[in-house]
Parts: structure tokens; sequence; C-alpha cells
């Protein structure tokens, strides 16, 4: 923490002194209680985005009017304090960048602060986020476990004794307070932070072994995000790791993770139902665990399925007299057993174009069907110009560890962060001016999202519509994996045909049609009721394809309260499951001890699927 | 690396400058070969300490006559040059301390410089390091794998493919260059490195799962090292984890990190027999795998199968008429079996103090028998005294990561390594008053080590006759574990007698009579006159107890050439295993590669055992 011995104002040339200055107008506001006074510290468009620590939400307000409504909500609960910078501030292209840290009456906080001058310095951007709650701090560094415990006593317990003995009662004399379904990266990043936070949870998956989720898929396929991404809490890949993940490797490092993390998980346990007793506060969730079934009560029902939610499977007339296999990318066994046979696939996203590269890598015939049109970024261009300046060796040489960067990356508000994704995506396309050149002759149907920004935007706005190339582009430029075009009408026999009459004979259908939103997963395990109640999951709102208005502020239903009490989901990428499963955790850690958590702004549901 | 602009002077007051003019002085000298003229840059007594850099051996030169032997013979070959400081040196005590950066024909090096005045800034220590070899830098950070194979090929192999072909081929179709047996912390600890230099090798261990060696022992067990000691190469302990690992979890971790650093590994699997045939440079190893008969011939053959060496059971009349359990402390179970049983354990070392705290923990009638003296430290002591300056969250605070700790460690001449342990052994003698009055008054037998330079000199000269203390000695402090003294004379259907006639009732006897050298491995594996060639492993040569003179320099065998051809010893403690594997695997990689690696000051073996 940096201090300062005389009063600094806010007018002063000296970067540090300015942020000084404005933290502490804004805390003297704050304890005065004068919202808007605080909200008069904003530039007229600004951005404030708090994860947890005022709102008990995942919230971005806007400008001075909305910073007043979240203060007058939140203040008096709240009752922050000790905002001060935590490292010397940067100054560039007239923005004042400051790394800051405050406490609230029952948690710590960091965040990250952009001044700019408007009448004087005023936020343009500010976030805040919980770490930690005062009292339940981590046994973590200089607060971890013993181990050992010294001294000679008659009734010790060794570690595995008690590993076992807590295994026996979880789930029969012991209720998880949270249960997690789905053991993927999402689920054990989570449960490995709720274990860490001593909140009693149970991770269940129905695959056999932690990291069946990635060993099960198409033989080729290796993670499309770099390492320095893709770290999960508390124990980083070592530097010896491949950029590009491997499936079985990420595979058996989940299995490893999930038991070096202790993470309570049982595997080869599916959830058949589950309704939730507003009475009692509490979930029956009914399960089978290794084919017997058992019934578990939790007071927190968290989905961690699959930020792809169920695979779209669509109806097509003939798929019942279709002679060969048909199946949605999902369930893909990878290429082996189709050398020389016809493969069609349906869809022209990153599936499809892993699911046809490996089919012409093992000797397939293989047409793609582009239904309509797909972003797609090189690989090399996208760790580059993409995500190099956060998440790279560059970065980690500049400073940026992965926890800076999760928090600069939080820092962006959704509502602008287009504006700095276009530029990048126009370096790429200039960068890879041939590539795109070469792909269009070739017939393909090219964009670059509806207003030029990129793979992130569709990400974060649709999860679809794109491919991060690592070589199958080529395979279509060159015409080694046919093209074609058009929705599909009806299969025979033996073929698909297209709307435009085109037939492409097949002996193999897969259907790269992706996924519909997770609250699908919850019309399943609960009822269509409740996944209606909590609507779409996913998106920002952005009024872009797939993506409708109105505008959210913030991904819908992710890691925050949902309108189904006690109902959560949690997901994404390793990037978000590692960073946002912290904010998840803290809230349920939070409920769990009794600490009152009132939620600002409970999100409105404006689409059901 | 920093840089200076003007020419410093030997004696400028700037400590910055100071350095690197007597490194200019000294790349001078070494440049010209003037062997005399760098030796006399060196204090009248003065020590250097070269692990592998310039000596392809592990060797500590004393004074200007030892630095001109070592440069004498090893100046030409090496082309040392490049020599600067990597962060700005620092000054206390008149001894002016930096970290340095060098550069060798064949590689790269760092280490620390201690300066004293002496007519001039001369080195009084100076520790040179080589860390990797031009050429055959290790992938990691920037040079990482790729792991995806970007492109489409209709050859691609995936991980696991390579993988699986790889498991099969080593050992039939594939020679393993270096074969590891052992395959606890040490054989890992070198596998791991191996593999990351891409030496192809094999560890071969004969329990039936990676961790088995610390998960068979008794069930009380932690490790009495504490975790920032305790990191394995590349990937280190979460910041979550215990302080004193326990053993199961201990166990657990080392399996994981087996799989995670893919080190060729075959459980279940004991060698037989090993010669080596001087004429191919072959060893021909018989291993049964799983019971299978199989011939190895690995070029280098490494023994880590524990720095105890094998285990010393003592010949004592009557054993064969005692009706009662008894075994090595090695093989002890755990004191499950033994409730309301009268156990008495020989000796009073770590194992029979942490045996007969468990023992007594299980209500087991509990007698020790003090052979000889025994030095204690308490736990808390050790850790805070020995070792918080290097291996603790202060220490990283301090920013003394763990990699920089082992450097400064290794730094420290083991001439006059006992001065430096001296005074902490004072100040925990004198911190811990009260508990060495109460010991000695229930009758214990306690030392401080020949020369008072306690705990760690005892581990580095003779490997025993020390414990650290977590709790147990309290319980022979209070005499809840019974003491008695003496030799044991002869065992009895029911008791054990000693030479002053006490008889002990026994129902069990532990014998804790510790383990003799790592030759004794040889000898069985090999044949006693490759055992008696090689000669003592450990221990210092420092003319203390169990530790004979004449004064060797360095720790005898380990990590080193040894008097046999392609047989090294690897081993210790983990932080041994973590540090001086780099030196090994260094040592086996340029052989590998055919680097050349004139051995300087091949030891000599003045014990066979």
């Amino acid at each position: 923490m940096t201090q300062t011995v005389h009063r600094p104002t806010l007018d002063s040339a000296n970067p540090q002194d300015r942020v000084d200055a404005w933290l502490a107008e804004f805390e003297d506001a704050l304890q005065a209680r004068d919202v808007d006074r605080a909200a008069g510290l904003f530039a007229a468009t600004s951005f404030w985005r708090d994860l947890v620590a005022f709102c008990w939400n995942l919230t971005t307000v806007e400008n001075p009017t909305g910073v007043a409504d979240l203060l007058g909500a939140t203040l008096e609960a709240t009752d922050p304090g000790g905002f001060v910078t935590s490292e010397a501030p940067a100054e560039a292209d007239g923005v004042t960048t400051a790394w800051i840290e405050f406490e609230t009456a029952v948690g710590r906080g960091r965040g990250l602060l952009r001044l700019v001058e408007e009448d004087g310095p005023k936020a343009w951007t500010l976030l805040t986020t919980l770490y930690e709650l005062k009292g339940h701090e981590e046994p973590r560094g200089p607060r971890r476990p013993m181990g050992a415990r010294h001294g000679a006593t008659k009734e010790r317990t060794t570690w595995l004794e008690q590993r076992q003995q807590e295994a026996e009662s979880l789930g029969s004399t012991t209720q998880p307070y949270v249960l997690v379904i789905g053991g993927g990266q999402g689920g054990i990043a989570l449960g490995a932070r709720l274990r860490q936070l001593g909140v009693t949870s149970l991770v269940i998956d129905k695959h056999g072994r932690p990291g069946d989720q990635w060993r099960s898929r198409y033989k080729s396929l290796c993670l499309h995000d770099p390492v320095w991404y893709d770290h999960l809490p508390y124990l980083k890949f070592p530097d010896n790791w491949p950029v590009f993940s491997p499936k079985d490797k990420i595979g058996d490092w989940l299995e490893h993770y999930t038991e070096v993390m202790e993470v309570p998980y049982w595997s080869s346990t599916t959830a058949t139902s589950a309704t939730y007793s507003e009475k009692t506060g509490e979930w029956t969730v009914e399960v089978e665990r290794d084919g017997r079934p058992l019934t578990l009560r939790p007071k927190h029902l968290v989905l961690a399925t699959g930020m792809s939610g169920k695979p779209n499977l669509p109806v097509i007339p003939g798929q019942d007299v279709f002679r060969g296999d048909q199946h949605h990318s999902s369930a893909h066994p990878g290429p082996d057993a189709y050398a020389g046979k016809r493969c069609v696939v349906i869809g022209s996203n990153n599936s499809a174009f892993d699911i046809c590269g490996a089919l012409w890598e093992n000797d397939a015939d293989v047409t793609m069907v582009q239904r309509s049109s797909t972003h797609i970024v090189r690989s090399d261009s996208l760790m580059d110009i993409g995500l190099g300046d956060l998440y790279s060796e560059r970065a980690l040489d500049a400073g940026i560890t992965t926890e800076k960067a999760d928090l600069i990356f939080a820092s962006l508000p959704y509502r602008i962060m287009h504006e700095f994704q276009i530029p990048l995506y126009e370096r790429m396309a200039e960068r890879d001016k041939d590539f795109y050149e070469r792909l269009e002759a070739a017939g393909f149907d090219h964009d670059w999202g509806d207003d030029g920004s990129g793979l992130f935007m569709k990400y974060l706005r649709r999860g679809s519509g794109y491919y991060i190339d690592v070589g199958a582009a080529d395979l279509v430029a060159n015409g080694q994996i046919k093209l074609a075009h058009g929705q599909v009408d009806h299969l025979t026999e033996d073929s698909v045909v297209l709307a435009d009459g085109t037939e492409l004979p097949a002996d193999l259908v897969v259907y790269a049609t992706g996924y519909g939103s997770m609250n699908g997963w919850a019309a399943d395990l609960i009822s269509q009721e409740v996944a209606d109640r909590v609507g779409k999951v996913w998106g920002l709102g952005s009024d872009t394809t797939k993506d409708p208005g109105p505008w959210e502020g913030e991904q819908r239903n992710m890691w925050k309260p949902t309108q189904q009490e006690a109902l959560w989901f949690q997901g994404g990428n390793l990037h978000q499951s590692r960073h946002y499963s912290l904010y998840l955790a803290l809230q349920l850690k939070a409920r769990f001890e009794g600490i009152p958590t009132p939620v600002y702004a409970l999100q409105e549901v404006h689409h059901t699927a």
C-alpha cells in the first residue's frame, strides 16, 4: 500500500497524488453517506462494475445516475472504506490507471480505477471485487494448515483417516451445503474454492473419472485457448506445460487437480430430479451413484454442466430412413471408423472445423455444410494480438500475472468492450489478408461479427459463430474439405439434400449444430417452470445475432443469483471458470456463514431460452 | 543484468562497482588464461564451490592454491566468460554479496559471490553452477511445446498415442539411456529433469504405485521438513499445502507429479542384478516387472534407493527364541496391533521417537532403549531459527524464492558451514531451555553434535543421530514413554535384556537401529567389489562421530561421478532431491549428447562403508 504524508489534491500533476485525492474524496463521500457527492466523482459517461463487494451480485452500473442508484441501495450495509492504491498508478493517453484495495463491513476487496479529466479527475471505469470475507480468510500461505498435529494425543486421526471418514459420511450422515452438478473444469474449480473456504460441498458427474469430459471427445482435440489463459485456481500449470493442452493431458490434469485439491467428487453419478422447498430452504435431489439411487438435500444447487448447454439436434425429414451414422458433434467418436467414407458435417463453427479436419486427416471424404456465415481467426494471430497483452509469456515478463490479467479483463465494461476489440480484429484482418482472401475465394461465407468486434464478443454474446483456426480452414480454402451452402432440406437413405436441391452422398452425418441455453438443463432436472423463471443463460443483451436485447449489463445468470432462489450457474471457458468461481464461491460462503447478502438489482428475465 | 557505462574500480565505495570491477578482473585473467592472477583474486582463506560448470563434478576448492589447481585443470576446456551481476549486490558486515551469471563453452551458469576486503576486494566464497547446456535449453516458458500441431497432416499422432507408443517401446525396442532404480522423491525428481531434457530414461520401483514409498510407512508419519523446503522441480506445491505433509498426501502428490511430468515409471519392478561392460559402455540389468523377467541395457545406472541405505538389523543372541514380533523400524507396520502390548524400541533417533509416540497414542506400554546420545530440536524452533531465513513465508516475502534459497544454501562451504550453524543452535538451546532441562532430568542423554553445530550438520555428516521433536520428546520427559539405557545383551522368549542386566518385558521389539551406507545397494545389485571400489556414500569426512576423515569437501558419491564408471547416486531429502537432481541431470544430458565432460578431481575412496 502506498501512503503519502501530504494532503494530495485532485488537480495534482502527479498520478499518485491525483488518485490518492480521488480515493480520499470518494471515501469521504461514502463515509458521509453522501451518495450524490460520490456519484459526482464519476464522469458523465462512466461504468462501475462491482463483483460481489457492494451488490452481492455481478453488476455494472453506468454514469453518475447508475452510481447513485447502486450506492443508494448498498452503501449503508456495505460500509466501505480504507481505499488505497496497491501500487503506483500509471498514466497513458489521458487515462490514469490505479490498482486499489479497500474493505467493506464484512470483507476485503481489490479493484482497478481509471480516471479521466472532466472538470477535474473523474472515474471513467471502476472495478470493485470482493476477494475474501473477514474472519473467513483462506488457509493459504502464512495461514496454511500445519498438516501434522504436533504433540501427543490419544485421539489422533490421520489425514487419510479424516478423508476416509469424510467420504463415508458425505451424502449419508452429512449433507453437502452446496451440490455442484457437473465435474468438468467449472465444477471442480468451484469445488476447489468451496473446499478451500470450508463450505461443505459435493461435485457429481456422470463420467467415470474426473477429466473424462475431455478424454471422451474426438482424439485430435486440443484446447484452443493457450495455457496462460487456462490456469485453474490455486495450482498453476507448470511452465513446461504445452501452449495448447491435448485433451487427454488436460483430462489427466483435471483428475490430478481434483485429488490434490481434495474436491469431494462423485464420478459415475447422475442427477435425475431436483425440487426446491421454499419452506425448508432445501433442495431434494435424486441421484444415481454407480446405478444406486440416493437422495441429497443441499441448500444450494449449482449447474456446472457446460456453458454450451444441451446439444441442439435438429429435426430433419428423412433422419429415420438414413442408413449411415448420424450424431450430434458432442457425440462424435472421432474419425477412426470413417476412413474412405463420405462424411457430411452440418455446421461451420469450431466443432465442425475440428471434426472435418480430423476426418480429412483420416482419409475420409469430407463436406462441410455452411448454413450461415462464420467468423474465423487464426490461432497465432489471436494469441498474439487478441490475448498477448494479458495472457502470454510477454505479459508475464511485463508483470501481468494471471490474477492481474483477470482483473484487467474484468475491468473493461461489457458495454464498451467491443470498442476495444474492433481494432484488434482489424489488425488481424490486415495481418492475415491473404488467408481471408483465399477462404472467401473458396466460397466460404466469413464475417467479423455484427459490429466487426470479432471472436471474443461473439463468445460473450452468443457462445458460437466462430472458429479459431488451427489448420482446418486451409483445407476448406484448398478444397480438400468440400464446401456446400444452405439449410438441410431432408435426408435420404444415403445422402443429405440441401434446400437448393444439392444432394450430398453420405455415410456419416454430423450435426455440428450447436447448443441451447443452459437453462435447458434446469428444465430437464427441475422443471420447465423453473427454467422459464430463470430464463436464458449467457449473453449480454447486445441486440446482435443470437443475443437479443434489451441490454443486460452482465452475462445472463452466470455466477450470480438467479430468479430461482438457491439455483446458480457456473462455467464458461477455463479463464471464466477460474476467475468467476471466486465470486460464486464467496456468495455461497457468505450464505453458509449466515452473513447477510442483500442482492442489488437481481436481473430481470427477458427471454426464456 | 546490470551494466555500467563507466569503468568500475576495485576500490570503489559502491558495491555494484566493486563487484563489477572484481568480475571484470576475474574474467580478464581467465581470458588471458592467467591462472595465478585469477587465483590472486581470492582471499587467503577462501572457498570456490563449483557445481558442474567448470569441473563436471561437485567440487569445493580452498584458498588461492585450490583455485589455481581447479583453473589449471579446467580453464581451457571451460572457456568461461560473460560474468555479470544479475541484480544489485548487497553489503553487510564487511561482506559484499552478489548474484552472478556467466557462460562457459557449452553452457550457462549462475552463482553467488561474496567479496571481503583483503588488500582490495577478494573473493571469500564463490559458488558457480551450471543451469543449462547451450542448444539444449529446456522447453519451458517461452520455449514450452505447442501441444497442438497446427495445420493438417495425414500423419498426426495425438499426445495420448505418442505416450502409448513410447510406453510400449521403452525397454523392448528402445533402451533407456539412464535407468533410475528407486522411484521415491529422488528418483522421480531426477526422472522429471531427464524427461524435460529429452534424455531417454526409465525409473523403476518395487512398490505398486508411485508414492507408496511414503504410503507404506506408519500411519501417523508426517514430513519433518516444511513445505517451503520440500518443493519438487518444475511444479511447486500450491500455497494451501500443509506445512508438514501427511505421508499419504505426499504419496498422492508424488504419484500425480510422476504423471503430470510424464516420467517414464515402472511400478512393481525390482532390479535383481546389474553388470557393467567397459567394452560396450553399457549396463546389463536384470529386472522383474510384475514378476516377469526382463533385461535392460542402459548406458547409465542411477541408484535412488534412499539415502538411508539398507536397514541395519543387529544380530542379537536370543532373537531366535523371542516369541513376540520383532522388526526393523523400516518394516514397522504402525501401532494398530499393539494396543495394550509391551513394546521395546531399540534406538532414540527420529524413527524411534515417531514409533514410540504412535505406540503410546495407541495405548501401548512403551520403552525406548537409548544406546547413545541423541540430538533433539523442537520442530517450531528449527523452522523458525534454522530454516526461516531461507525456507518460509517470511523468506518468500523477502524475495527469497526456493531457487534462490537453494543457491544461497549451496554457497555456504561445507568446511565452514558448522560455524554458521553453531549460533543458531545456541539460540535454540536458549529458547527451549526448559524443554532440555526436563528432558535431561528424565535421564535422556542429549547432545548438540560433536562441535555443537546441531541437526543439519549431523544430517550432512552421518544422516543420523537426531530427532526433530513434534511431540514425542515430551512423552519421554514426562515418563509416559519409559527410558532405558545401554546396549542390548540378549533377548529371551518374552523380554529384552540390556548389558547392565535390566530386563524389559516385551511383546514387540522394534530395531530403530538405522541404516548402512548406500553403496550397500550396489553390493547387492552389482557386486561387493564395485561397492568397495565406490566406497562409502554420504558424509563429508568431518572426522566427527560416524563421519571419519579425511576431509572430502563434498558429500561422498552423491550426484556426481563415482569410481565406477556410469554408476551414480541420487537422493537425500526433498530439498536435495530437487536441487541436486539438476546437476546430476545435466551431467547425464551432456554425456547423452556427446558433450565432453572432463571430470576434475574424481573423489578418492577412503572408506568402504
